[in-house]
């Protein structure tokens, strides 16, 4: 008998509910903007979503082993308790999964989307074929995850995995988590605009003031990656650098645990080999030899289907079934 | 039928033999100086001091169950293969397991004195009842070792560990390895001497200079600890100070991580609590919340004893007797 999962991925922006077999394969995918339901009545609308897919593709409840769910925050996964959530307002010590089991009657289980998105390349993406494995989210934060001999690494604390707040500088700009010269005092998405605004405002580029309709308020990545794109020499180098500064930070976790792989994913990886190529000189430059040349340095595969693959990988993996 | 292990631990002055029992208590020990055998002249000093243990103690070789060794350099546990040795000249790609068990007819294991210090703290230290730990010693350079769920940490490449090498600022002292800003490059041994040198040109201290006879190049970190403790306010500072760049960086690895606990020795973490202080705070004061509350970060327990207490653990590990 054909067995399923459900995997959600709340973002900041969209909410994706799919529906998979046992080999991490999308059967059915939906989607809705996160912000058009607040706290409760998100869950709500997820439940909603479900329901509808059981009943789309006419399979029995019986037959699906569970429900898992990423979300970008602080998350208790043992008690499937949700803390507190960056993007998403109203949402205090939520227990997600009992609330949703009740409703569902499925099993449920919540993780950190980070977690989920690292979980998901090592079994279906970059990360096939690899053991230890750090993994890293480029966007509004900069997230990460440690794999290590096939497991997500967790930590004493359940904290592990804060790659953003490696300090790569001993004085450095203040960063929101209350330090200072955090890589992502330099790299996070609010702190790369702002400082590309503050040098736009000296020295301004054709390029990125004709996308921006003269306008750098309007600044995104987007924009100063398809600048880039089309060879601007500002946007180039804004690139170049935000990888001259993941990569320091990167030659760090290189020396202290000997990677195999280094998995980047985010909304601000899809800046593509102009960064990538100065992640890799930065970490091949910073790095002791061996570990340095021992470690690939790749882009997430998943891409926007990370988040509800990796979510059914960690039903797998709480009910038992082999990967 | 009682059973032993051997224990040595080849170091930059001193090698020392023990035999201990299965509990890790040391039944017997000698020590010879290091600089005294060259190359495969130490080989037969060690075999020779363990033959000697063996007579003295009137045990049967059969008895026991192997012999351990640690060894300050690049190491291949697996082959048993030493590849160099920081300190000790005349040592490049030695079979010490094969030409060791050829002569002393016991099975031999081999592995780098750092992760055989976190092995013995792990057991027997301080580390005792932890399960993610992180390893650190101060002296000539700056050693690490990963202990998670247990188990040390080797990495993809087998180089997992190099506390010493992450970088601490971009922008930084050019360092050994070939890169620049590495935290061995701020506290490794002569980096921290020639920086106090260069200080006490500018403004002599009092306590040090009687202490050194005038003569600065006589400058150790036991003078400089010794001046501390009796108050001295240039040395209490440039511990102060090491103890900030270790914090800093340890502030990273407490962010990545989230280790239980993290366990310093090695000759320079004999400065005690002006420098243990210093670290501590850099690391309450760098690192996110949770992860900077859990961690308790304390001095390495074993002493001395740390090499050949491992040493015999890692005989343990390898011929599978329950720890």
């Amino acid at each position: 008998m054909k067995k399923y999962i459900i995997g959600v991925d709340i973002g900041g922006t969209h909410t994706k509910v799919a529906l998979l077999d046992l080999s991490g394969h999308i059967l059915h995918k939906t989607d809705f903007l996160t912000k058009n339901y607040k706290s409760e009545r998100l869950i709500k609308a997820v439940f909603l979503a479900v329901e509808s897919i059981i009943e789309k593709k006419n399979i029995r409840k019986r037959d699906i082993l569970g429900l898992g769910i990423g979300l970008p925050g602080l998350v208790d996964f043992k008690k499937g308790l949700v803390f507190c959530l960056t993007n998403i307002p109203g949402w205090k010590n939520v227990a997600l999964k009992r609330i949703l089991e009740n409703k569902i009657g499925l099993p449920v289980f919540v993780d950190n989307d980070v977690k989920i998105m690292a979980m998901g390349e090592l079994r279906f993406g970059a990360g096939k074929g690899y053991k230890n494995i750090i993994c890293m989210t480029l966007g509004t934060g900069v997230g990460g995850a440690v794999i290590i001999d096939g497991n997500l690494y967790r930590g004493s604390s359940l904290v592990a995995g804060e790659i953003g707040h490696i300090p790569i500088n001993e004085a450095g700009p203040s960063c929101d988590c209350g330090s200072s010269g955090c890589l992502e005092a330099y790299v996070g998405r609010e702190y790369f605009l702002n400082n590309a605004r503050k040098r736009l405002r000296n020295a301004p580029s054709a390029a990125v003031m004709k996308m921006t309709k003269g306008d750098i308020s309007l600044l995104t990545p987007e924009i100063l990656r398809e600048a880039a794109v089309k060879g601007d020499r500002f946007s180039k180098e804004m690139w170049r650098e935000m990888g001259l500064h993941i990569g320091n930070a990167l030659a760090g976790v290189v020396n202290l645990l000997n990677p195999q792989i280094i998995i980047i994913g985010g909304g601000m990886a899809g800046a593509g080999e102009v960064l990538f190529g100065s992640i890799r000189k930065a970490v091949a430059k910073k790095s002791m030899r061996l570990p340095g040349r021992a470690v690939k340095i790749v882009r997430a595969r998943l891409g926007n289907d990370a988040g509800v693959i990796g979510a059914a990988e960690i039903v797998k993996d709480n009910i038992g079934v082999r990967p």
